[in-house]
């Protein structure tokens, strides 16, 4: 196999199938991973990747196909009908894929894809992934699993697993069932070598099993694969009926997927759908200028605020002097607080009821912060001062206003990021969506207040 | 098993932690898994929890102790000697668990606990675990794993199964190896209930197998094993001779650590060492406040900016008003760009080697957004320009001053926040490191540059 593809594999490959090498072509990708010749596909002109990819046998295309980017994967499938990907792609995968596939279909052909498939169970249990929302361990569970009944014997579960071994990839545990089809344990395959065929399965089999309803959130499914270090969770339903299995490489896709998703929207743009490379001009534009336009409008209330200050401004220009130091100390603090909450909360490591404990905490932390960098901007003013003559003779005054108004712009900052996060989440949002830049705007725009304030009360005399 | 620990059960457990009834208190937490009995170690007062601690059977302690953030597992750990340590928890663990126990203990205890390991060939293991530095496929691996060699039986995979089974606990796959110890192939553990036994080995493993050399990147493990969903990744070292082997649940959790840490840093603060919540106040201070501090020192250069264009400023204190919002959307600009320049180059989407095309391309993005910004920028002056004198009678110099600056620092931001990681990761640093704020900071100083300058063109006549 080869592991990955060197520069000059590639261009030999992009040579052949530009140059309609149909043989030499097919011989030089046959022992490729299915995840590196889509890798490879991606990297080929688009008529070019067509053109090699219709020549696949339909078992290998299928496999590729999940592992295309979907930009890709849409314009590939874009020239087969319906009933073609029913047949020739579907038929050959799981169903979690055959569902994700289908789900990314334009309804129409959707319909058709789903009409055509010819085995009746298959259609079935793919309609059934189909209904559980995106982000549910419903869709990303597969149907595919070993189970077995409590009352049967460890001969039977060989049976079963020797029935399944060809269309079932990952099976590393047998999952055993009651009557009425409810979850009640787990046998470790390799128990299976260890035991005697003739000992009955709930001798054998453990009744600590852990599983997820259908219902419950992806994070919730990997936080509690990643807690105890499972490489199958089982999906039940609200009964604790059977329903399939989420494995481990599923689940973690679904964690990169949305921590990827959580850092843009941290850095205040929407999620991108295809990756960076795949993501074209125009969507890249669509997926930032939205936030963009949102943080800019709130920022100008910024300009709004300055607007009452004008005359202070007028009469002490030092003070404008000071604004992007002040608020942007603010702003990093806020990003730093909020990126601390979000990330702790995604790991599970602190839940919204503990409010008033960060609340509290974040105090002391964000006075200390406050604290240590209005020292060292008092101590900034004063060196400057003695060189030159830029903060006039009332430099005392000045360095002291700075200094406080870093005091109190940070300690905001510190509470707006570390709270923020915990009321969007309070209120059913994701709590990353735009934190840090929202959280610098809002910071922004009353930070100045803040300064101007204390500069309005200790620069009394001077400014009037 | 209970699942999630209720607050009344906890309450419960607290109690009768407090109130040392041993014999109670180890009846509630017999059916905790490890996972949780550690979660209700974290809730318990520290003297409770090493009452309870203490008296756990050493066999549960060992894999209670894999589950403890660090700070209470050092806490814990403290009270014993490295003899105990050695005979009552090393050995009950994984060689990967052992050495990653002893990396975190103080010199003198780490020798004295490998100096008391009584099973030499673990000793052995852990020791050379050891040497691999943190954050490669070498530390991250196991020892325990089955293999067989390549001129064997499907019989000697089951006798060598079975005589592993008891300590080797994720068995999924047997490992292959030649003559000289190489690995050469895998065998599905489901394939000896599938096939006959007097098969041999040859005709049955896949020679197609997935390695990593041992001194790899821990990305580098993920990534090939989210890329070819493997659940078992085993470690070869430059020879091909097979190490040892990684399971996905640490490839997990090693992942989860570096995001972690990558959004710190992205957030302009030093990784945490523990958790959000078993972090002290202390601890947090310290790891915020350095990068605060270079940031705000960073920051002041606006300050020394703009007191180049203070004259500029007394004479049109309207500029001032316009400076948070202009240089905040370089800053929103430029940290979007970071993330996700960060983002692709963690997914392996992106390497620095397309630094060009990625530069090309964010020029036309950076343009975009500028343009749409800066039609907004001038919009709002005109309108509010309508309604109030504050722009004075040269409002629409002053709307397109402004609305010039916001396209030249956007597209500033976005170049300067799209390449910035690349020359991070050029200089074999980590991309994500402080660079949003960073970005944001280099943006505000030249931001400032550019908007006065822009003013001083178009604004010269008002200006002088």
């Amino acid at each position: 196999m080869t592991f990955t593809i060197s520069k000059a594999n590639l261009e030999r490959l992009q040579d052949l199938a530009a140059r309609k090498q149909d043989e030499e072509l097919l011989e030089a990708v046959r022992d490729l991973h299915p995840a590196d010749l889509a890798e490879v596909l991606d990297q080929l002109d688009l008529g070019d990747a067509q053109y090699l990819f219709e020549r696949l046998e339909p078992e290998r295309a299928a496999l590729v196909v999940l592992e295309l980017p979907e930009d890709l994967r849409d314009n590939l499938l874009g020239n087969y009908t319906g009933k073609e990907i029913a047949e020739e792609l579907i038929e050959h995968i799981d169903s979690d894929d055959a569902a994700d596939v289908i789900a990314e279909l334009p309804d129409q052909v959707r319909e058709e894809v789903l009409a055509n498939i010819e085995d009746v169970a298959q259609r079935k249990e793919i309609n059934e992934l189909l209904t559980y929302d995106e982000h549910t361990a419903g869709a990303l569970m597969a149907k595919e699993l070993v189970k077995v009944n409590a009352g049967s014997s460890m001969l039977d579960c060989v049976r079963e697993l020797r029935q399944h071994a060809d269309h079932v990839d990952d099976i590393f545990v047998i999952l055993v069932v009651d009557d009425h089809d409810r979850l009640v344990g787990s046998i470790p395959i390799k128990a299976l070598l260890t035991t005697s065929l003739r000992t009955p399965v709930k001798d054998v089999y453990d009744p600590d099993v852990i599983s997820v309803r259908a219902h419950e959130h992806v994070e919730e499914v990997s936080r509690i694969m990643e807690k105890y270090d499972l490489v199958i969770l089982p999906v039940v339903d609200d009964r604790g009926k059977l329903l399939g299995r989420i494995t481990i490489d599923d689940a973690v896709d679904a964690i990169r997927e949305e921590e990827t998703e959580d850092a843009h929207r941290m850095a205040g743009m929407e999620a991108l759908e295809y990756s960076y490379s795949n993501s074209s001009l125009w969507e890249m534009v669509k997926k930032r200028s939205g936030w963009l336009i949102v943080l800019f409008v709130g920022e100008s209330f910024t300009a709004t605020a300055m607007g009452f200050f004008e005359d202070q401004i007028a009469r002490a220009v030092v003070l404008a002097l000071f604004i992007p130091l002040i608020i942007s100390s603010g702003g990093n603090t806020g990003s730093q607080a909020s990126t601390l909450i979000i990330r702790a909360l995604a790991l599970g490591d602190i839940t919204i009821q503990e409010w008033w404990r960060i609340f509290r905490r974040e105090v002391s932390v964000g006075l200390t912060l406050g604290v240590i960098l209005g020292c060292i901007g008092f101590i900034r003013v004063a060196i400057w001062s003695q060189f030159m003559d830029i903060y006039g003779p009332h430099w005392q005054m000045v360095g002291l206003v700075v200094a406080l108004a870093l005091v109190g712009v940070v300690l905001w900052g510190n509470l707006v990021g570390s709270l923020f996060p915990l009321v969007l989440k309070r209120f059913g949002m994701d709590p990353a969506t735009s934190s840090a830049p929202f959280v610098a705007t809002v910071v922004d725009v009353t930070g100045l207040v803040i300064y101007f304030s204390i500069a309005a009360i200790f620069l009394r005399e001077i400014l009037t």
